[in-house]
């Protein structure tokens, strides 16, 4: 019979990193950094195997580790999860959006998602038979917009589950406060449940905050809010993230969690649960990130890019439409190719692969790497 | 709206496990060992970290980490896999069982499950749309056995997959070459795929050898082969497994998986890519259970249980019926609370909750730990 997913092929990240391996381009596509963590980190979760901690930790995940995450929710955001029935450890933040969609979305539900969107959303909608309902971002003279009225529009009776992401991976958008008030409008009085993927939420630049959802009680009350450690402690290859939701929410994320992945590594969740003892080091990691965006960026006004805004995220996009006339996924393959830097064609972001001739690069690098880059795209 | 799996609660496993902690019982219960793994394994995983292989790895898994498990199947079943196209490292066997129902089962096709089953197989079947076909073992003074008249009985077009696991959780039941035989006349002709755990592969006992699903070309094409390092290398807790299937199946199982946990953690897959080129350590693990299996069988018969065959893995089920007439959930329950010595209720293994007096032993424990539940289980 036919495929499940008949119009996926391999994820665009693998496809550009692959192919940045093979021409020994500069890997600015797919986002990790090129850096490694802090070695503390390691050494933690040395100790934790050291120990013994090798075997199941509870399905959602080791208690102080909750007590940690949940912690830190209510430190930098006021709302309080309980660690026992609020907050899951996940593999990852993308096991939590599948997981999510899974426990909530039937068959024929409507989830309404708003393009550009990370690549899984739309397959994930699919796997567990509902229907993705697609809003395009604005790009106006101010960068990209979300475009509340017809988000608004769409919603029916039959839209189970709204997908947000803020700070907003490919495009650096931050959601104001703005953003907050319409999505509070929008979402009174309706039934409807919202995934929020805030891997980015340490990411914010030029003094903005980071709007997460758990800072609204009447949105938390609706809400999966999704993290990552991977993109917080530089260590994208470690698979831990988590969600905390309402316990009714949980309960129902939980039935699928546990016959999905069961429980998380308990020697990363233990390491890292020691490691964010201390002062917590992702409070630096805007300014830490802000400076390799603001390096980026000067290095980019000297060439023929355009520069798209970047409020957020490690992801600068830029409009090529200067340089060539190539669809986005040619021009970024011969990006790689011809002139050394791996980027991501922000078109595999929409589903039906809108050209805007803008790619994505990741500037989670080592500043030479930068320079490196930088170096051969004022070539072009 | 109603739950997307209303009937399930959460998993026996951390029930059992939560009540054996609370009461301070000796856990028998959930499957894990309580000793720790060679410590080379973690040292190994510490190289790894050090080295700074923190980063994602590509998606189905390190290439020599997917060469080594290709070449441990070749030379164990005499298939060949090709790591770069038929390998995928998963988050667990559990991860890897509704990747590969998700990939697989479309809404209304049907899933042949043998009860007593793992409980995370009936409700990834439902996840996936799928609609399970029930069909008992037959519980004989033999033991158990596979009744394979009813399964091809049970066989339509609207068939789609055939779950198999041996050697067989709980019920220790291992397939032979009578039970090959009959599987390969009734796929014969068929378009079913199956679906075989046999994550309790390197626990065979008496001399008996694993059938792998491996072992036989016209199985193996149309076959995923699902394994775990957790149960192989006593590190239950890092949750690596793999899927081993022909190139067009392993596609399929790549699409939903780079979307479901997209890789899985680098460091452990480095850590047991470098342990398993040391003298394959599984290879003991037979003869290394096959003691534990009979010291506890040995304390056993002078207890009032009934004891089961146990021909594989690292479970012993036993009938309680000269002790009790509570339900087995009741049974396992007072047994953790009153004679200290948890123990899963074989029920929680049937959808329908069928009784038979019979409850799950794990001996995968330190000699010490079998003495004592044993010591405790001769005083009832
Ligand atoms: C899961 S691989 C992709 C990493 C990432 O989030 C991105 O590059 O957008
Ligand atoms: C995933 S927790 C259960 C471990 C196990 O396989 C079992 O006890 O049967």
């Amino acid at each position: 019979p036919s495929s499940k997913l008949p119009e996926v092929g391999t994820t665009i990240f693998s496809v550009m990193s692959a192919l940045a391996v093979e021409k020994k381009a500069v890997n600015l596509g797919q986002g990790f950094p090129d850096f490694d963590c802090d070695p503390a980190l390691p050494a933690a979760v040395t100790r934790a195997m050291q120990e013994g901690l090798n075997q199941y930790p509870p399905m959602p995940g080791l208690p102080a580790f909750r007590q940690q995450i949940s912690d830190k929710i209510v430190s930098l955001y006021g709302q309080r999860y309980d660690p026992a029935t609020e907050i899951t450890v996940t593999a990852g933040a993308t096991q939590a959006i599948l997981t999510t969609l899974l426990a909530c979305v039937h068959p024929g539900d409507e989830v309404i998602v708003i393009e550009p969107a990370y690549d899984s959303y739309i397959p994930s909608i699919r796997l567990a038979g509902g229907v993705p309902v697609l809003v395009s971002m604005e790009l106006g003279e101010q960068g990209y917009s979300i475009p509340w009225e017809q988000i608004k529009a769409k919603i029916s009776d039959k839209t189970r589950l709204l997908m947000l992401n803020s700070p907003h991976n490919p495009t650096g958008f931050v959601m104001t406060a703005a953003d907050i008030s319409a999505l509070c409008e929008i979402v009174r009085g309706t039934r409807l449940l919202i995934a929020s993927d805030e891997v980015y939420e340490h990411m914010v630049f030029d003094g903005m905050r980071h709007e997460s959802l758990a800072c609204y009680p009447e949105l938390a009350a609706r809400s999966y809010i999704i993290s990552s450690f991977g993109k917080t402690y530089h260590v994208t290859g470690w698979k831990v993230g988590y969600v905390a939701a309402p316990a009714a929410l949980m309960a129902e994320f939980r039935k699928v969690h546990q016959f999905n992945v069961f429980t998380v590594n308990t020697p990363m969740q233990a390491g890292l649960t020691h490691y964010m003892q201390n002062p917590a080091p992702y409070l630096e990691l805007s300014g830490f990130y802000q400076k390799k965006r603001d390096l980026f960026r000067q290095g980019l006004q000297k060439t023929r890019f355009r520069l798209l805004p970047c409020a957020g995220t490690y992801f600068q996009s830029v409009d090529y439409s200067a340089i060539s006339s190539l669809s986005e996924l040619d021009f970024a393959r011969w990006l790689t190719t011809e002139a050394g830097v791996a980027a991501i064609p922000v078109s595999a972001f929409y589903q039906q692969g809108k050209e805007s001739r803008i790619v994505r690069f990741c500037f989670a690098k080592q500043d030479a790497t930068l320079h490196e880059a930088l170096h051969r795209l004022a070539a072009l």
